[in-house]
């Protein structure tokens, strides 16, 4: 692992937190430009509306990204605001750059004021830190983490007219994930870097937002529960100059989608709690269906439950189909748990309850809906996890 | 407590759970007139698709309901409609009634076929069980319940006409609510027996369904999940002639309003591993978007498990409303947590987490949620529960 071209990574311990770092920042060595996507949640953070404004004035040559964890940094008042906006110039001013140049990210508790004068002092031990290196970036990662157990980074190398340029993805996230993200508008929230030293173009950029890694981060569910702080912020090293074809800019799609795929599983193995990782696929449904009755499935306690005990309890998924509000034909639908057909045309296909269980002690396992509506539509997958009496005691006691 | 005239009741074992009673009959001696609800879940039970075919049929000579818990008589294969007929018919034949004016009800496990044998074998014990005593009340109480820990019964004596007359409401649920119910249109399940020797006329009868009995048993949830064999049946002794004028039937609405408000509290509190009941207010909002916002807080995960801790984490209140899909200003939007305001404005108010907790592990309280939108609008009323750790270890195994 290392860093792309032109950023540098810090991560340092501010007192946000009661221990362990808080505070991150990447600082890119040339003006860079960056695309974003944050949560559809009314309720957002001020690192988020601030964040929102910088980019309107001055997305194509971004200097730096400032993270906390410990504090979500919304809903704590009326100098919220202002206080993020105060920590944003005192950073410009040590950094000589303008404050436009400036976005920001909070992760943490709703409510509570973000410490700005801790901050505010440690900011320059938080610049003195900045490296290219490998421990910085782990720093980095480290310091936006919440009730995440491990950091995460995916990491990828691609050859570009002959030139070695480099991806890199860092993540975190663990509670409050189902994330609604749009492109450039403005919840544990999901925090994402991926930072690039490939120069694409702004359309390419979006598209890019658009079609592949939007539609990726979009596709989890931890809990249900989206928050006010995701943010995606995808940035590249445009001062190098690539001008890319369109060859190579599917073969960089293809790396991206594979970095997006990689890092959900991350995320989801990392969820509060988590034992189980679901890959729900629904199957001749359109799209628009297939999401509420993945996300009725994906969020259904029952179903939840009995993912965590590996309970070959079918029916709970059958049935949440049928309560989805979606309408279809319950003798068409086909399901599948593992390898075993579970529902044939809606009903019992009479697998043994010990086989299903074994299946579904796995930690890893598909589970197929055949909804047999629209014939031609694809498939459309949807992660979720299971729901373990460890996830309730971390969010009983959150706060206390 | 006691039987309302014209009724008997019975509840025995007959082996479809591994222990305790399972099977249960009302028996009217005369025909009675019956209004129902069932579930919205387009998956049904066979119980309800036989049920609905024989109110079709004969609705206002109904003579009987039988209902037994321990499996859902729900996508259990080809057979289950000629089962579930079956069993109607051989209770038809031993009553001497048609078989169209018997009614029936199920609850427990999808998918496994209804132990057809079991039952019939035990219909002569059943029905030589009958009895108007307050122990057959209870036996019947008791054989209809599946993770429910006690009896549900709520009982009102009224005077009409100078005569003595009953309500008596008999109900079961603890898992798998979150009742959608719709009138006349055919899921854990809630069973709901409301029962009188008052008079009414099918309209009347059909008004209190809509106006009273639906709206407030579709005004809870303990998971979300909504049952594939929700079941109310309204049932009146219309043999005995009532003439209700405007006055009197007002005065009964009243006490069958508070009979459902008893009844859903016992519900609540009788909810899978509850500990906590919360009632949702939402003021200052159109009812189509209350319905969606108290949904969603219903049923966050992160509110739920606060709820349980009595942690004073609004900010997942704060931000369930944000994500509700549901448009409105965040900075018009009051929250209260019993009697103190945590949210003024969108923003903190900042009372201490101390009083806040305080008043949150209290096993009952109101959350006033005013959006601040439609001034005129009704209080919108929706009861939910905490979610503990005991919740999930019932349902990761209730199979296994």
């Amino acid at each position: 692992m290392k860093a792309p071209k032109g950023y540098k990574f810090s991560g340092i311990s501010s007192g946000i937190k009661k221990k362990g770092l808080d505070l991150g920042l990447i600082f890119f060595e040339k003006p860079m430009l960056c695309v974003a996507a944050f949560t559809k949640n009314l309720l957002k953070s001020n690192s988020i509306i601030i964040s929102q404004k910088h980019l309107k004035e001055s997305s194509n040559k971004v200097r730096c990204i400032i993270v906390n964890s410990g504090c979500a940094n919304t809903a704590c008042g009326k100098n919220g605001l202002k206080d993020t906006e105060e920590i944003c110039n005192q950073l410009a001013k040590k950094l000589k750059i303008n404050s436009e140049e400036v976005l920001i990210a909070s992760t943490g508790v709703i409510g509570e004021p973000l410490p700005k004068n801790k901050i505010i002092f440690n900011l320059s031990n938080l610049i003195s830190g900045l490296s290219s290196d490998k421990n910085s970036i782990i720093n980095f990662a480290t310091a936006i983490m919440t009730t995440d157990t491990r950091y995460k980074v995916v990491y990828k190398e691609v050859k570009v007219k002959n030139k070695k340029k480099t991806l890199l993805c860092i993540a975190k996230g663990s509670g409050m994930i189902a994330p609604q993200l749009e492109l450039y508008k403005p919840s544990a929230t999901m925090l994402v870097f991926l930072l690039t030293d490939i120069a694409f173009s702004r359309s390419q950029m979006s598209q890019i937002m658009y079609k592949i890694i939007i539609p990726h981060f979009n596709s989890f569910s931890i809990d249900g529960d989206t928050s006010p702080n995701d943010t995606i912020f995808f940035v590249s090293n445009n001062c190098l100059g690539d001008k890319l074809n369109k060859k190579e800019l599917n073969m960089i799609e293809e790396y991206i989608e594979n970095i997006c795929k990689e890092m959900i599983l991350k995320l989801l193995f990392d969820g509060e709690g988590v034992t189980k990782v679901i890959k729900i696929v629904i199957k001749n449904c359109n799209v628009k269906e297939a999401k509420i009755i993945s996300n009725t499935v994906a969020n259904s306690l029952l179903v939840k439950t009995a993912f965590y005990g590996g309970d070959p309890n079918w029916g709970r998924i059958l049935s949440a189909c049928g309560r989805s509000g979606v309408n279809f034909r319950i003798d068409k639908v086909n399901i599948w748990i593992g390898r075993y057909q579970v529902v044939k045309n809606g009903n019992s296909n009479f697998i043994s309850d010990e086989d299903v269980s074994k299946e579904m002690k796995k930690n890893y396992y598909e589970v197929i809906i055949d909804l047999g509506k629209n014939k031609n539509s694809d498939p459309f997958v949807f992660y979720t996890t299971d729901l373990s009496t460890k996830y309730v005691e971390i969010n009983s006691m959150y706060k206390t």
